[in-house]
């Protein structure tokens, strides 16, 4: 068994390494650009833990990893272009540094570079890792589809805001671990309980990162504390204290959506605070984080082996609140 | 054996259906729209003849097909962003009905939907067609980039626009042919002959939709004659005027790409008489049609079962010209 570090650092010895053709230039240079970010690489190492559940990691697995990672990046860049996000991982997007079109081409051509490390590995498994590789990836532009749906409507009611960070985030998670799985030989059973631990790790992920824009320590947080709240951003805290607001804090909170006060951030903590809204994300998050240990706990392998999934949900679900 | 007609409708029995689910509406709707728009299904129906060329058609080359029709598809509703495009076959691009990042997300989930189709085939060719499929898929979008970067160039060479053209129209016409010729089984010498030929045939159809742009009969063909005139356009023959025209030929040609006189296109087909430019480019098809004939004729299959591929051919690019 390895440590997330260890299945990092083997992930990174395969993946740190030319994607694409040297020409056209244009084209290739802006892929390579993006990969060559600095990143986590949670997903393909979620991948490789998925395997390893089974049995010893399959050196086909590599591919799927490859992948996964490879069509994580497809999506961001694409999400970037249509967010008009100036940067990516503290560096310049791939649109601002090389313009939309290319952008747009770069994201289609690693997409494709995604799929051709699925055909590498065992026919076998052939039809299962790609039927649920698409069928995520349909889910994930799904995701990105009400994401912007939701910015253009007044009201998110929290089932909908749910279901749209579990396909734009959580899926890819769950699938990451159960592609692994499948490698593995794992049966149906245990397939869909990895499957529904990296889904619950993911929203409890998100109601965290919600959490922590507008509560986490801005020494230790690391982006911009309140950057959703000045952005209006319909998130689990907005989504709850709209639900949860009535008469003055009702009225209190229109205002100051509606406004751009200079103490915007500090009035809408303020705000959740008195509505209780940090209490109850903190116990969302304790709900999401138990139903995925509870599914990590059904699956029928020696509990000694669950050993570095279960450490790292604790690391990504407990950091710093 | 089947002829185009009947194989165009064969198809569109199978492909003219819900490609989506229903929601999210805005994201399905987009991709709907464009795939009911009327549309000559070239590729698709090379696919079943290449597949036909070698015995009867199988069941599962129809995915195979509507692979290729998506695959296309999305191509254009990406090209059709890039481009700024407002019209796509005689209607709204996808981009301008929908906006610009809907339909970024519904090519995606189109190519997506392409390789869901590509997973339903016989497992047996499932790594020969996933190969060439995303080996194609590369190169059309090398092609995208390759023009992309020659509308930034004032000088393109001759050898550089035919392999932009190649990539980024012929390769997909030839795989379409090869895909189908590989679920008909034949050996690796066929399909080299088959997607020669298809490759030639592509580069043909393009001399000659570059021809018709200057010197079509404004009656017959479907677009605006001198269209590629009035938007400079690099075309087959614009680039061997600008190679063949010396004194006072070519301070015309010059002059009149930097201006736009009222009589641009008027003056610029009388350049491209004086300069022969119509002649060559009438040898230069004939010579890519020869070339695409003689790999049909090196492919060891009774010669009645090549009648249909023949006659799509000649209907292709003996066009009005």
């Amino acid at each position: 068994m390895h440590t997330f570090e260890k299945l990092s650092t083997l992930f990174a010895e395969r993946f740190n390494q030319r994607h694409f053709p040297e020409t056209p230039t244009n084209l290739y240079d802006a892929g390579e650009y993006f990969l060559n970010l600095q990143a986590k690489r949670i997903r393909p190492v979620l991948c490789l833990m998925g395997n390893e559940l089974f049995g010893d990691i399959r050196p086909d697995v590599y591919h799927v990893a490859s992948a996964i990672e490879l069509f994580h990046n497809f999506t961001l860049i694409h999400d970037d272009i249509m967010d008009k996000a100036p940067l990516r991982r503290g560096q310049q997007t791939v649109h601002e540094r090389f313009g939309s079109s290319t952008a747009l081409l770069a994201g289609d051509v690693m997409l494709v570079a995604a799929y051709d490390h699925l055909n590498k590995i065992d026919p076998h498994f052939k039809f299962a890792v790609l039927d649920l590789f698409n069928k995520t990836a349909r889910e994930v532009c799904e995701g990105q589809q009400l994401d912007m749906d939701f910015e253009k409507q007044p009201i998110v009611q929290m089932d909908a805001y749910i279901r749209m960070i579990t396909l734009k985030t959580s899926v890819l998670l769950a699938s990451s671990l159960q592609l692994g799985a499948i490698l593995g030989g794992a049966g149906l059973g245990n397939q869909e309980h990895i499957y529904e631990f990296g889904k619950c790790l993911g929203i409890a992920f998100q109601v965290q990162d919600d959490y922590l824009d507008a509560f986490g320590d801005p020494t230790k947080f690391g982006k911009q504390v309140g950057g959703d709240i000045l952005s209006d951003k319909k998130t689990f805290l907005l989504i709850k204290a709209l639900e949860a607001a009535k008469g003055k804090d009702k009225e209190a909170l229109e205002k100051l959506l509606k406004e751009n006060s200079p103490r915007k951030v500090e009035e809408m903590v303020s705000i959740f605070r008195s509505l209780q809204v940090d209490k109850w994300a903190f116990g969302l998050k304790k709900q999401y984080m138990g139903e995925a240990l509870r599914h990590l706990e059904e699956i029928a392998v020696l509990s000694s082996r669950k050993k570095p999934l279960e450490e790292l949900a604790e690391f990504l679900v407990q950091r710093d609140y």
